[in-house]
């Protein structure tokens, strides 16, 4: 009765069916959770009836009607403790943080307060007095971390969705190992209110779902200015072509700390992005790999001390040694070392930068292996550091990344792959996700099964032109078009009440007529895309007498395309018995 | 012979036409500095001979050809030392600053290194052991700085421009005093490689000239992305209404150390800005005010350490006393002070710029007053702290400003008023900044003289849309242009050759025609204004029939306009002889 994976298009069809109500999906899960064998998952559990009481009480026509979720334990939910898995850190927070408010506002739930690296410095989940939550494919090894508990429990089936935090690649690690989408939005796209701050400039709440889909809807409620959060920023959407160009590692930069089989699966998901039609480029990863060292090692590590001063130098003692050891470091580092080290990291970025002109997104592994819980204990800072290798920079250059499902290694351990480009391209990021994630096939979480509900609109922020003349692909003033960034996304043909004919003016150009008392073939005409400045450069700049209004394609569908002017077609030539301007144009250069 | 004020398209026309040649100009401008009496306003002066040998190559057809420029003392020039006012940090550069480079490659010429406060440490020119420069109005007076000499050597009129750098106003604030154009870019916008860096992450390469419409022109020859700093931006233009809406200080914010001249000018230059149709909005100052003083009270001073660090530890004692205390100050802070004072000024900046949801731009005193050389130096730090009362948090908050004239106290000193808006609307202030100094009238420099050549384009980005139906003002559509934030431009009429008729759409909406075979009165349109990203909006969504080309008005432009599909003409109803749809309409209902 209950789908599998959990994901919210489905559920919220049973529940709209009746099949399902909030309440007997709350104890469903609840009734998992109390048998699921690993005991370091949550901090703090809700009771159950509360969960139970508050199910009664959803609106189920709201969009998260009764989806649990979990919080990792760095973030506020009234009534629960916080602890940043430090527990002399606890506190009792009276307000929900706004994430979490605006989350329940749309009917989701709290199902407890997940597990995590001690103030979420580290990516391993094992530095945690609350003990190391261990991936759902084997507990011999870690679930990665520091978002351990958040990951886990969605993994596992235990809830819907889950919130972390990823400053440093919190998030996407252990969605990698734990085989779930983890979305790293851009900085400030969700605010941080009520969040215990890491590196506050840099830290994001992240998102732990078994679909794309799922993290788009979620994101899009979660998302949005809080002027309580001063570095909250007002969302936007910046769109990615459909067939992107992707930067990729060169063979040097393929490192794997030894493990053969995360090198084989990176390459097999690199071959499903080409067979998409994906593009692939090696790119210079040199200043992306100096930025991720960087945080660790250089004056970055100050801004951690900074958040918890005041506690840090009254109960250091008390905290994990490793996390203590890390925090301890700032004291290396005075004022003016870190300015110069945001002088290093924006010399890095920089050049980092120079990628994007011939890169739409990034296609990176997500972590270069997995490592055992013991291994990762006897080595708990070289083994950390390994695992940041492909996530670390990402904050430090202002981009947002979505980690993907990416297939098994054989002894089951989950690879997850990471797509990131420039701030705001988080909508578009989920979609390509979406299409690789289920062109990989690796499903999600422990079940490893596939979501029914994968298909997600690209976001509706670029805007479609259609051509039927000079700008059709090699024709004379195509190259307008493709100077504009523009993507050609169909060849199709009008709607059968069109007429095409040729207009006197130089270079030639059709007019495209619509003659609502004609019926024909319909005109072959391309749809292309065009971002919104491009499109309002290339309108602004088109000549008489040709204009853009709306035509209607065979399918149905409306959009922006060529029309011109009346007093234009009063000399024209009809060429409708041509099909279009390409078969016309060759018809006279070869009469 | 030598126009005054020295700007650019008098003198250009000058040369065009024989009346003066790159030499005669670079002669007779040397023979003034010769005869200049502060011997304090040049560090390095370039040979006369170098200069006139220079002048005789340059090619006349070149933007700057001819054009004399000072260069302020930490930026390279090759074959001259740049000493930052620090005699022991002298260097000897071999290449030209890329700011220089560019700006030579267009014709200009180095007339010098000009004057500045030591390591640009400082807002009012007496930190240099090269002497103070005076304000070119009273040698009592202090010339303000730390660009102390690039702006008295263009008021003065010994140069026709002069480059400065302003990280806290350091450009803005001489150009106050000595009644200057000072434009203090957007971040980025002019690369920064090749000067001495003061606080690298804010500081700005700034320009002084003697009209906007010149600092415009400058500004377009000398900004670009440069590989080579890391802070670079690619330049784009943002808009700004041309009647915008102004945030102005409240009563209890208008601080003016008690000077009465300044207050009286701030009031008539607040006059004068509602004179010209702005509106004028009394804005929260505090969160300004306060990160105004975080520039060199926080940890923020360290950034001016990190910059110079070996040199400072070894070469402190030679250092001015006032700079090297600021300097020594950031030894108080170490790197988890620098992390927390970022994250007080991004809560400050999160607060201030709510103010622009209802402002398009601050227009605020330049500086509170003026000092006298003795009384800066008797309270070297607390006058500084004065004067960078409304300057300092601009940077901070990665705003562009633009300091103009606005009138002179009784005993002749320079008041400044500066126009301040969010990055990139540098080319729109300056433009605003155009209106506000000619409507003042304050002329520029010493002379006082007004600039012939004051007209500016507005920022081409906006893009005109020609209405001439039911988007009229006060039509049925009109709400959609300004819904998008559309600004009326003017009300005028079409090319003779356009006919108007009444489509059979709902609402009622006429087809504007042109039809080169007839000539009538014109029809009535209307222009407006809307940024790219609106137009796009507007253009993407418009129903069929209605199309956007290209509408000729009366005084022969062409601008994007409403025409529409040619099958909507079959039926419809000419009403030509009605001059316009607002007419017709009336006719309409009052047969």
């Amino acid at each position: 009765m209950i789908p599998t994976p959990l994901e919210i298009p489905t559920l919220r069809r049973l529940i709209a069916a009746g099949t399902l109500t909030p309440q007997s999906l709350a104890a469903a899960l609840l009734d998992r959770l109390e048998t699921y064998p690993d005991p370091a998952v949550f901090i703090t559990r809700r009771p159950r009836a509360d969960i139970l009481a508050e199910a009664a009480t959803i609106d189920p026509a709201l969009p998260l009607a009764g989806m649990l979720f979990a919080v990792k334990d760095n973030i506020d939910v009234a009534g629960l403790p916080t602890t940043a898995a430090c527990p002399d850190y606890t506190y009792h927070p009276a307000q929900d943080a706004t994430v979490v408010a605006r989350l329940r506002a749309a009917g989701a739930i709290v199902l407890g307060k997940a597990n995590l690296d001690q103030f979420a410095t580290g990516l391993n989940g094992t530095r945690s007095p609350y003990g190391a939550p261990r991936c759902v494919f084997d507990a011999d090894y870690i679930s990665g971390g520091s978002s351990s508990g958040s990951a886990v429990a969605v993994a596992a089936g235990l809830c819907v969705f889950a919130l972390g935090t990823d400053t440093a690649g919190s998030g996407r690690i252990p969605a990698a190992f734990n085989n779930l989408i983890g979305l790293k939005p851009t900085r400030g796209r969700i605010p941080a209110t009520g969040a215990v701050p890491a590196c506050q400039s840099l830290d994001c709440i992240s998102i732990m779902a078994n679909s794309a889909a799922d993290a788009a809807l979620i994101l899009t409620i979660a998302q949005g200015h809080d002027p309580a959060d001063p570095y909250s920023r007002a969302p936007h959407d910046i769109a990615l072509p459909s067939h992107p160009r992707l930067g990729i590692l060169a063979d040097p930069e393929r490192y794997f700390a030894d493990d053969a089989a995360y090198q084989s699966l990176h390459e097999a998901a690199l071959h499903a992005a080409a067979a998409l039609g994906w593009t692939l480029t090696e790119i210079d990863y040199a200043p992306f790999r100096a930025a991720a060292a960087l945080l660790y090692e250089d004056a970055f590590v100050a801004e951690r001390l900074s958040a918890i001063r005041p506690f840090f130098r009254a109960h250091d003692q008390h905290m994990n040694p490793t996390v203590r050891a890390i925090i301890a470091g700032a004291d290396r580092f005075d004022a003016a070392d870190a300015f110069a080290a945001q002088t290093r990291l924006q010399s890095l970025r920089a050049r980092a930068m120079q990628a994007f002109e011939h890169i739409d997104a990034l296609l990176l592994p997500t972590a270069p292996t997995c490592f055992t819980v013991a291994a990762m204990q006897s080595q708990p800072m070289v083994h950390n550091a390994t695992l940041g290798r492909y996530t670390n920079f990402v904050n430090l250059f202002d981009l947002a990344a979505v980690a993907l499902p990416a297939g098994f290694r054989p002894d089951g351990i989950g690879f997850g792959m990471t797509l990131i480009a420039p701030a705001f391209t988080d909508h578009a990021l989920l979609h390509l996700a979406d299409q690789l994630h289920h062109s990989i096939g690796a499903g999600s979480g422990k079940s490893r099964a596939t979501a029914q509900h994968h298909t997600m609109p690209p976001p509706s922020n670029r805007i479609s032109l259609i051509v039927a003349g000079a700008h059709l692909s090699g024709m004379a003033l195509n190259h307008e078009l493709t100077a504009l960034g523009a993507t050609l996304e169909e060849t199709t043909t009008t709607a059968p009440d069109y007429r095409l004919v040729a207009l006197a003016t130089s270079p030639p150009k059709p007019g495209l007529l619509r003659d609502p008392s004609f019926t024909g073939p319909g005109i072959a005409v391309e749809r292309w895309s065009l971002t919104q400045a491009a499109f309002a450069q290339f309108v602004a700049a088109l000549p008489a007498p040709m204009t853009i209004g709306k035509v209607t394609l065979a399918d149905g569908t409306t959009h922006p395309g060529f029309s011109c002017e009346p007093q234009a077609t009063t000399t024209a030539t009809d060429i409708t018995h041509h099909g279009g301007w390409r078969t016309y144009r060759a018809a006279l250069a070869n009469p």
